[in-house]
Parts: structure tokens; C-alpha cells; sequence
């Protein structure tokens, strides 16, 4: 009936203006029944599950056996950790791939039978979650006590399918690989070219004395290579060269050579390809978010247009005022956008509309919200008004940042003192005094500006948020101390102890202290420039750090199957032995230098073992191939983890923050006179003056490539 | 009279196409004498004798006393080095001086004296000659045995004063001063905000056992303020946190994001700060050049024009082609430019010339000069034809390339062999027939491209010079190991004695057959463009090496200054106590690092320590600190040496790499059809397409300011 077909319309409009509010593409099924699932699909609720159930088998590396429940990870102190017993993460696991299960099908069902083949993610995902659920059965039939657990490598895999930005992403660094790989490559021909030279060049002498440089770093041709790749880092950059130079001072000459060519040049030119590769990466993804905006915005027009109740028009199409604004009851959205657009549509007053006029009506979702601070009281009393003058200027705020200056330079001073004291011999009387007069003076700092400003404009401001939520931490943790110790006085020893020690709770204000001082940043122009631009950094680092999250956990999982248990206790349990004479053993192995606590036993300490190789360093460098010496295949993956973190990772966040920041500082330039109006700034407002709006024709021709969209033109 | 008028004209139409061929400044005295003295002063042999001049006065560091003429720095093995007599050094530096005197003069005379007054690097030059000359009659009143040098710091100077390149950049770099400085700042503020912190974190506790992080690395506040410096650097990168961590798994949590935010965020914001402001650099500098060649050109005709021999025309101003062809006699530049000149003015075959015209006919020198490579040879045989396609075909190229890699994998698979064979045991046999027969394939295949391409073409392919120059050396090598120890035959024993034992022999022929596989690169496009990228680069970073230069030995030489025999070796000379025991030494410190060779008592030695330390790393850097402990200042020093090298040069380095290679791709993609042609690639040709030609207007406004020459319009 006409009514149904009304009815179908309004829900398609309605989700497609949700899908342009989202920049989510449209081609999904356009059914009621589709609809209803596709918006229930999308609902708040759903997404909030799916993004719980990842994080939780995420987190489940963190409890599963071998679990990282200690409080230290040094195997020499290490308590046997508290393991789950078998069947409780497996369950949790079933219950995540159920949702995962639920997931795809919805997801496979919405797009289409069509598209489904077509989706190589979707496949991917379903191939799986099938191997997942093998390994989970074969898991339970061992009793949990099989070895290899291929499940948990491929969980990461559930966070990058569910963010298409991630997916985006991915695409853009695939194609960048094809010259990384040529940069490579050059960086393979340099290195074994000059392992060659060195070779040949620090060939085994008749004098044992002369030859060092042969024995440490170039008895063969594996040693040669590592030694020159982690010079390449510049990681043992004076050792490496030490023994020869020793010998000849134009020995120098080889090594200097190698580390210009291959790190100075080599290296950075990896830079600039990736950053040259994504120079247009932002702007392209921004672009691409709008044609979606203005794809969904234009296919709620011509279904509404569909309308029975508009009067047919065989040369242009209209939309009625009172069918968008049902639609508008409908959509969920922003309350301030809605707001605003059905004003605009009420001061447009004309009954229809075309479909330029139904897009420029949307145009408030690109509009920056402008924030508007709730006004300050109006006192009558003359004496308040003064008051409020005084506290709510800007020199009010300046000495606050001079009293907070003050503070720390008192407990630097006070740590300085105190720096070499033995605990017995501190007295916390001084310090304990001089940090309640200033809390006092943040408490009094905070009640004048809420007097002046009011408490609804004081809180719009987030630096008097971050403020005053620590000016009532700090007085609610002296008021605990006071009541546990008394008031400060001489002789206020540190180890008086309560649920914690004085010595602690002092401490803890003063970082406390520390921490508040960072709300100078706002009141100094460049730092605040460059915290904003560090804070949209990380908005668009998302999809890279998510990215670089299912590297480090497929990495991570792997060094703790390939090397677990790899790192042993020396001899007979030396724990408490922590006397035992550092000079009996060899310099730079990892025993003398107690790298103990970085060892592959479980997921934290795997985490920050690959932090740690992350920048290889001289000795770390020492250890993880004194692991090689447990098993050959540490060193590849190190190497591995190494070109893929260090190298290509880090290359491409200084590409995309190169990007960033010189957006941002173009914009900042040309927005001077501006600079009191507070922009919410987001990536689509830093392109708005480059980018270009899609014409008719684009879109149009999408909407005729829907593949569930019938239109009657 | 109107002859030496006339004559006059010719000769300032001469020097100022020479300055447009120079990129000079017209700026200059324009009567008879001082244009003989101009022509004089920027003649090649003056030149010559200036850069001669710098670079002896620059090298002297390595002789004068303390001189670097030793083998070894190493301070254990190191002999007496000969340090020149009193005087000696000083007469060499007494004559640079009068060298620099005479430049001076000449160059303060040739601007003329209201100019030199605003030309402040005019008088820094003359006050650096008088406060070396002061320091000169100082030094050889005290017979050399005055502790402090202050013309050796500088020095460096005039270096900096002869390059205006130079002097550009350091403007460009002065610039961007107050952004980087913030920056640091923020670096500052967030180093010491987390020293407060960690001071609190890691503050003494009672049980000794406990606090191992405390001791080691933040003991009081100098001390921490270190240990989070270097870990800015990552240089302790593990080993800072080992302590903590070992103690609880959380604290890891500390020093990671102190990195992130430290080393990640605000470091690489640096090089976005710099890139930001070098983005436009290049450009800028070479629109500066075309202004400075278009300028020369156009007072060149104005001068002419006003040559007595032209019919006075009110309107517009000739010149006639008969004067043009005088100046170009007289005028030295390029020869093929000067033909292709001469023959567009015989093409034109206008007597009157318009300054149109006249600019029209010097854009030869803008033209990229396309390399022709002489022709083949053609043959009379229908055999020689044939052997000519098939050996002056690619794949003949190809094959040779493949030989050559075969020759480096037979060498590797030897070196391989041999690693581990004690000198005595070793057999060269092998390889020495081996390589006879490679280079025999390499000669023949010298000789055969030869007879295909005919000497001149092949000799005007740099690929084919290098390839033919090794070939050569090698065959000589040869020559000389056959005729000194017979052909190789089993039991070729490496030590048999001559020159050079037939081991190095072998050895160098097998460097230089390493060095000749570098022929492949032109064969692969991606190499050949990064290489071709590099050259540019070094090319455009001359000016920045040359500053480079200039910090490096200033901070060299005040180090030397500073810290001289610093470095004293352990107790009773250890040279000949070789088996002297590791153990006994703690780790970590340079006793037991064997940094004996790294110490301030020359100036190479110097050299290298800063070379190093701008690499800031883990055992490098507790050696620095450790001498520390010989001078306070050291660290200072070397911190204050590490932001200026590793911090600014080098991602200033990372902005022009950025610059260069982005632009070089962007050009390179539009050329791919041109792709065959060799372009004599200058940055001027770089920017060709956005470069913006100076108008009219623009050119005669800075005529009229000249100070030197009188117009008559």
C-alpha cells in the first residue's frame, strides 16, 4: 500500500542520513526489514558489545597461561603466577566467537549475497573465526595443554576488520610497499657490500694481538652482518670501531663511511618515500569522508522524492518540508545539529524543496561548532562586582601559574636536600607545611573563580576542569593525611604508617603538584599549538596505532611460542643471593647486565621486550643475540620486528605528522585574527578551503550503481 | 674620449654577463681599473688560491702541536708524535693571513666604501684577521708555549665568510632559530617535569636492596636529569628501566611513555618545525639566482645601449649585433654555450637588438645541456657489424653484470671457507685462479664494448669510465702479484713476502672487484634514480656540510682546548700488558670498554669522539659522562654538541632530503617519456616550470639603485 511504501521511504531516508552523518557507505540492503537490522546493526548498544567482546579477547593474552598476573616479571624473583583453570578463557573465547559469528552473518547478510563474494575481508573474517573455533575445539580436547595455540595469532585480526579506517589504512601502506621494498633492497646491497669490504678488510692476522676487530665483530660472515646492521642503527656505533681504530686511526674512515651512507642517507630517504607516499593520504581520506557525506545525503533526497504526496514533476524533483522534518524526528544525531537544521528549514519556509537546497539544508553537519561559554553572574553589589573583575581576569590565572611555579621549585629544592638523606634521617615538616599553605591557596584560587565566573562557565573551560578536579584530589588526600598524622610538625616522620606511609602520601601529593603545573600549556601560544596538533595527531594516529597494535600482538604471541622459558635462572636460585660478585661475569652478556625481567614467559613482558627492541640499543642488542645463542631464530625475528617497528613504523608516524603539523600551521597563519574563537578542530575543517565538492553526474552515477536501490529515474 | 668610452662600456657589458653567468651581484665598482681588478679578483686563479689558502689554514689543526701524525690515538700504545718546530706552522699561518689581508682589501675596495660599511660580514672578517693576527705575535712572543689559542677556534671563519651559499643558509637556519627554541623549550619543560617525577618514583626506600634504580640512575638531581636526558636519545633504552621493572612489571609504564612523548612526539615534531620552514628553501634560493642572471644581462644591454655607435632613439634603446659579438669574444664562459650563442645572434641576423631580444638570445645558459655521445664507428664488414650489434647490445651489459656478481659470490663463498682457517693453514689458489680468469672476462669485455662503441663513445659513459678505469687497475694488480710470486698454482701461501705480502695483494684485488659490482646501479631504475637523488643532494648540501664544517671544528678545537689529556692510561703503562685481566675492571666504564683510542689529545682523534658522540649512544655516552668525572664541564659540553649536531643538522639534513627527493620524484614522473635523454640535472632545471620570471619594472628599480653606475635614463 501507499502508506507502507511512505513508511519505507521515510526509514530508507532516515538511515541514509545516518549513514552520511557517519560517512558510512550506503549500499546495504534498503527492506524494512533490513532496515530495522541495519539500524539496530549500528545502534550504539551493538557497537559498544562488539568493541567490549574485542577488547576482552585482546586482553585475554594478559590471563591466559602463561599469564602475566605477577607483580614482576624477573624470573630470578618471579612467584609461580596465579594460571586460570582450563576452561574458564576458553569459555570466555566461545563467547566471543559467538558475537563474532553474530557479527559477520548480520554484516554478510546486510551487504548482499552479491557483494558478500566480493568482500575479501568478510571471507578473510569467516576464515577465521572457522579456524579459530577448530583450534578452540582442538584446544579443549587436549585439555588445554596442547603447545602451539595458532588462535591466538589470529586474534588481532577482529580488531582490524572492525574499523574500516584501519582497513583504509592498511591499503595506503600496501601501496607504499613496493618502493620501501627498492629502499630495502639498496639497504641490502649496502650492507653486504660493505660486510664484504669488512670482511676482507679485518681478514684473521698471524698476530692474535692485532686481530680483535676479527674476533669480536667479523669472524664470519654472520657475525659480520650483525655487526654492520646494528651499526647500521648506529647501536654499537664507537665499539664496533674501537679494536681497529685502536690499531689505525684510518680505520675510522670505513665506519664513518658506512653509517652516512647507510644511516644518514639510506635511512631518511625511507623517510621521505613514505612521506611522499602519504602526502595526500589525509586530504584523500577526507575527501573521500565528504563524497559519502554528500552520496548519503543525496540518496535520502531521491527516495523522499519518490513520495506519493509530491506532485509529479517530470523536470526536477522536490522534496516537502513536512516529510524532511519527519525524517528529522527520526534520525539520531547531534541534538545541536538537528536543532539547527530545523531552524534553517523553518526560515527557508518554502513548502518544497530541491535537491541543492536539501543538501545546502545538511550542510550544518560540516559547520565547526563554534563553543559558546555559558555567560558569568551578574552581581548587583558593587563590592562583588570589583570581586568578580578582579578574579576573573586574566592576571588571576597568571599568578595561579606563578604560586604552581612556586610549589615545584619548593619540592625540587626540598628533593634536592633530601636527595642523598637516608629515610630515617628525612623529616617531612618543612615540605608537609609548605604543601598544605599552597593547597590552601588552590582551593581559595578555585572558590574565587567559580565566585567570579560562575560554576556552569568555570567548568566549560576544560583547563579549570583539569584544575579544580585536582585542587579537590590534593585537598581530599591532605585532609586524609591530616586526620591519619596530625598536623605537620617538626619531627613529622615519613614512616609513620596508615593505609599508607606518610612518606607515601607526601609523595603522591607531590606528583600530584607536578602534574597540576601542566596547566600553564594553555597560556603559552606555541605549546598550546603544538599540544593541539599533538592531540589531532593522535586522533588520526588511531587507525596507525591500531594497525601497529596488531603487529605488536602477532609479534608478541609468536616470541612467546617461539622462545618461552628461553631466559634461565643462572645456576642454583640466586635470588637471594644479591650479593653474588657482578666481576665474575663477562661484561656485556645479560646476566651481568640483569636483564632478568625481560624474558619471553608471558604477554606484558613480551610487550616490553618488542618496546624495547623497538629501538635497538648497544647492549639490549647484546642480549637479544645472547638469546640467539638459546635458539637461531631470535636473531631473524628481531630483525624482522626491527624493520617493521623501528623502520617502517616510525617513518610512517613522522610522514604523518609531518603532514599534520603542516596543515595545522598554514591554518594556524591564516586564522590569526581569529585565534579567540575556540574551534573544535577536526581533520575535515583543516582541508575545508582544498577540498572539492562532488558534482551531480559523480553522484548520481553512484546511486545508479547501488546494487538494492531501485530509483525511478 | 668616445674609443675608451666605448672601450669602458664593452668591458662593464663583459664583467656583468660574467656575473649573470655567476649568479653574481652587479653590485661592484664599474670604472676601466676596478673592472680589471673584479675580472682579477673572481679570475681562477685567485680563486684557486683563496680556497687553497682556506683549506691550509683549516688543515693545519692536524699537524700543529698537538698533532695527529701517529698510526693510533690510542693512548696505551700511542709514540710521541712529531710536532713541527716553533714557527713553523706559525710562518704557514702568517702567510694565509697576508693572503686573507689582500682578499679583504680587494673585496672592501671593490664594493666600494659606502657599501662596506652596511656589510657586516666585511668587518667580522676584518676584526677575525685582526684578533689572529694579535693572537699570531702573542703566540711567538711566548715561543709557542702559550696555553690558549684563540685563532685556532677562529678559523673556521673564513671558511664560512668565501661561500655566499654559506652565508644564505645561515640566515635561512637563523630564521628558524625561535621555532626551534621552542621546541627545545618544550623538550626542557618535559625532561624536567618527569626528572620531578621520577625523583619522587624512585626515591631512596629503607630496604638497600630495594632502591638499585635510585642508585644507579637517580641519585639526586644532576644525575637524573642525565639518565632522562639520555633516554630522550633511547641510548639506555632498557637498561635505565631494568631496575624498576624488575621490582614491579607498572613501572615500565614510566619510561615508555616518557619516550613516546619525548622521543616519538616531540623529537619528530623538530623535524616537522624544520621541514616546515626549509619547505620553500630551495626554491626561494633559486629564484634568487634567476633574478641575479637576469639583473647581469640587463645592465649588460643597458650599458651597451649606450654605446656611442647606436642612433639615438628616444623611445626605445638597441644594440647592435656587432657589439654583442665583441663582448662574447671577450666574455669567458662555457664554449658550447658561447657557439649556440653565436649562432642564435647569426640566425637572427638583426642588427639591432631590443632588450627582448638581447635576454632572448643569453637563455642559452638557462638551457640543460643534453648530452650527445659521439657516434659508433661504422664498420665496411659484414663480421664486424655483427660483432658490433651483438657486443654494444644491452644484454652483452647484462651478461657482464652477471659475471661480476658471479666473481663476488665466488669471492664471498671463499671468505666464507676461510673465516676460521688460522693464517698459515690458508691456500690462495683457489681464489687467485678464480679471479685471474674474471679479470680476463673483464679485459676482454673492455676491449669488445670498445671495438663496438669506439673508444670516444665508450669513454662518454661515466659507467663505462669507472668500469674501464677498475678493469685496468685490477689488470695491473695482477700483473704485479704474477711477476713477484709466479701464477697461482696449490700452495700459493699468502705470506710470501714482496712490496706487499701476496695476502693484502689478494685482498685489495678483491676490495676493488667488490667496489666494481657498484657498475650495476645505472642497470637498475629505482637505484639509479636514488643515486642520482644522493648526488643532487650532496651537490645542494654543499653549503650545508660547509657549516657543518665550521661547528664541528670549533667545537673540535675546544675540546681540545678544554679537556686535553683528559685521557690518562690505567696506572704503569699497560701496553705491553696485553693479558691484563677484564675482570677486575667494573663494567660500563671506558677502563673496561677500551675507549683508549677516543680521547681530546688531537685533533682527528677529536674528530672522531665528536663524530661519535653525535650518535649518542649506551656506552658511549656512560664514556663521555665518565669523563665527567675528570671535568664537569665535559658534560655540558657534549650535550650542548649533541643538540647542535644530532638534533639540528640532522633533521635539517632530513628537510632538504625530504625537499630534494620530492620534488626530483615529482619531476621524474612527469619525464618518464623523456626518460632516454641525459639531463645535466642542476636544481636551477628542478624548478624550471615554477620558477617565476622578474618583470621590467623590477629589474630597472634595481639598476637605478646601483651604487656604482650612472644610467642616462
Amino acid at each position: 500500500g501507499t502508506g507502507a511504501d511512505n513508511d519505507l521511504y521515510i526509514n530508507q531516508a532516515v538511515v541514509f542520513i545516518e549513514d552520511a552523518i557517519q560517512y558510512r557507505s550506503i549500499n546495504h540492503r534498503v527492506d524494512s526489514k533490513s532496515l530495522w537490522l541495519y539500524r539496530w546493526y549500528y545502534s550504539r548498544t551493538w557497537q559498544w558489545i562488539l568493541s567490549l567482546t574485542i577488547t576482552i579477547i585482546l586482553a585475554l593474552a594478559f590471563v591466559e597461561e602463561p599469564s602475566s598476573l605477577t607483580v614482576t616479571s624477573d624470573v630470578r624473583y618471579r612467584l609461580p603466577a596465579w594460571n586460570p583453570p582450563c576452561g574458564l578463557t576458553e569459555g570466555i573465547e566461545l563467547l566471543c566467537f559467538l558475537v563474532f559469528l553474530l557479527d559477520v552473518s548480520v554484516k554478510s547478510y546486510l551487504i548482499g549475497w552479491k557483494e558478500f563474494w566480493k568482500n575479501k575481508w568478510l571471507m578473510a573474517y569467516i576464515m577465521t573465526l572457522i579456524v579459530s573455533l577448530t583450534d578452540w575445539i582442538v584446544s579443549l580436547s587436549f585439555f588445554c595443554r596442547e603447545s602451539v595455540r595458532i588462535r591466538r595469532i589470529l586474534r588481532p585480526f577482529f580488531l582490524l576488520q572492525n574499523s574500516s579506517m584501519m582497513k583504509k589504512t592498511l591499503k595506503s601502506i600496501n601501496s607504499t610497499l613496493p618502493e620501501m621494498a627498492s629502499v630495502v633492497l639498496l639497504l641490502a646491497v649496502h650492507l653486504s657490500l660493505f660486510t664484504m669490504f669488512a670482511m676482507l678488510l679485518f681478514a684473521r692476522t698471524k698476530d692474535n694481538q692485532q686481530d680483535k676487530e676479527w674476533v669480536v665483530y667479523f669472524r664470519n660472515l654472520p657475525d659480520s652482518l650483525t655487526s654492520l646492521l646494528v651499526l647500521l642503527t648506529t647501536a654499537n656505533n664507537p665499539d664496533v670501531m674501537i679494536p681497529a681504530y685502536s690499531k689505525n686511526r684510518a680505520y675510522s674512515i670505513f665506519f664513518i663511511l658506512f653509517t652516512v651512507l647507510g644511516n644518514l642517507f639510506l635511512m631518511n630517504l625511507l623517510t621521505a618515500i613514505i612521506y611522499n607516499q602519504f602526502r595526500g593520504y589525509l586530504l584523500k581520506s577526507v575527501q573521500s569522508s565528504l563524497f559519502r557525506r554528500r552520496l548519503g545525503i543525496r540518496a535520502a533526497f531521491e527516495v523522499l522524492s519518490s513520495l506519493r504526496e509530491t506532485p509529479p514533476n517530470a523536470q526536477q524533483f522536490y522534496v516537502s518540508a513536512g516529510a524532511i522534518e519527519q525524517v528529522l524526528q527520526k534520525v539520531e544525531m547531534d541534538s545541536r545539529c538537528k536543532q539547527a537544521i530545523m531552524r534553517s528549514l523553518k526560515i527557508c519556509s518554502c513548502d518544497q524543496l530541491s535537491a541543492a537546497q536539501f543538501q545546502k539544508l545538511f550542510e550544518e553537519l560540516d559547520k565547526d561548532a563554534i563553543m559558546h561559554h555559558p555567560p558569568s553572574p551578574e552581581y548587583q553589589s558593587h563590592f562583588m562586582q570589583k570581586m568578580q573583575f578582579a578574579f576573573g581576569h586574566p592576571y588571576f590565572g597568571y599568578l595561579g601559574n606563578v604560586v604552581a611555579l612556586a610549589n615545584i621549585v619548593s619540592i625540587c629544592v626540598v628533593l634536592v636536600l633530601d636527595a642523598d638523606k637516608q629515610p630515617s634521617e628525612r623529616d617531612d615538616f618543612f615540605l608537609g607545611a609548605i604543601n598544605c599553605f599552597f593547597i590552601l591557596y588552590y582551593l581559595l584560587e578555585m572558590l574565587l573563580k567559580i565566585l567570579a565566573m560562575g560554576l556552569r562557565r568555570y567548568l566549560s573551560y576544560p583547563s579549570n576542569r583539569f584544575d579544580g578536579l585536582l585542587t579537590v584530589i590534593l585537598l581530599i588526600l591532605e585532609i586524609a593525611t591530616f586526620a591519619e598524622y596530625g598536623f605537620p610538625h617538626p619531627g613529622w616522620r615519613p614512616e609513620f604508617m596508615g593505609l599508607l606511609s606518610l612518606w607515601d602520601m607526601v609523595r603522591l601529593v607531590n606528583m600530584l603538584i607536578v602534574f597540576r603545573f601542566l596547566r600553564i600549556i594553555p597560556n603559552m601560544k606555541f605549546m598550546a599549538l603544538v599540544v593541539t596538533t599533538l592531540l589531532d595527531l593522535v586522533k588520526n594516529l588511531r587507525a596507525f596505532a591500531g594497525i601497529l597494535v596488531v603487529v605488536f600482538y602477532a609479534f608478541a604471541i609468536t616470541g612467546i611460542m617461539l622462545f618461552k622459558g628461553a631466559v634461565v635462572p643462572l645456576g642454583n636460585t640466586s635470588a637471594a643471593n644479591t650479593t653474588h660478585n657482578n666481576a665474575t661475569l663477562q661484561c656485556g652478556t645479560y646476566e651481568q647486565l640483569e636483564y632478568w625481567p625481560n624474558n619471553f614467559d608471558d604477554f606484558a613482558g613480551e610487550n616490553v621486550i618488542s618496546w624495547c627492541s623497538a629501538h635497538f640499543q648497544a647492549e639490549f642488542t647484546t642480549y637479544l643475540f645472547s638469546v640467539n645463542l638459546i635458539c637461531r631464530w631470535a636473531k631473524i625475528y628481531f630483525v624482522a620486528w626491527w624493520l617493521i617497528s623501528s623502520v617502517i613504523w616510525v617513518n610512517l608516524f613522522v610522514a604523518l605528522l609531518l603532514e599534520n603539523f603542516i596543515h595545522k600551521w598554514d591554518r594556524r597563519c591564516q586564522r590569526e585574527s581569529l585565534s579567540d574563537i575556540e574551534y573544535q578542530g577536526t581533520v575535515e575543517l583543516m582541508f575545508r578551503d582544498v577540498l572539492e565538492e562532488p558534482t551531480e553526474e559523480e553522484l548520481m552515477e553512484k546511486l545508479h550503481q547501488h546494487p538494492h536501490l531501485q530509483l525511478c529515474r
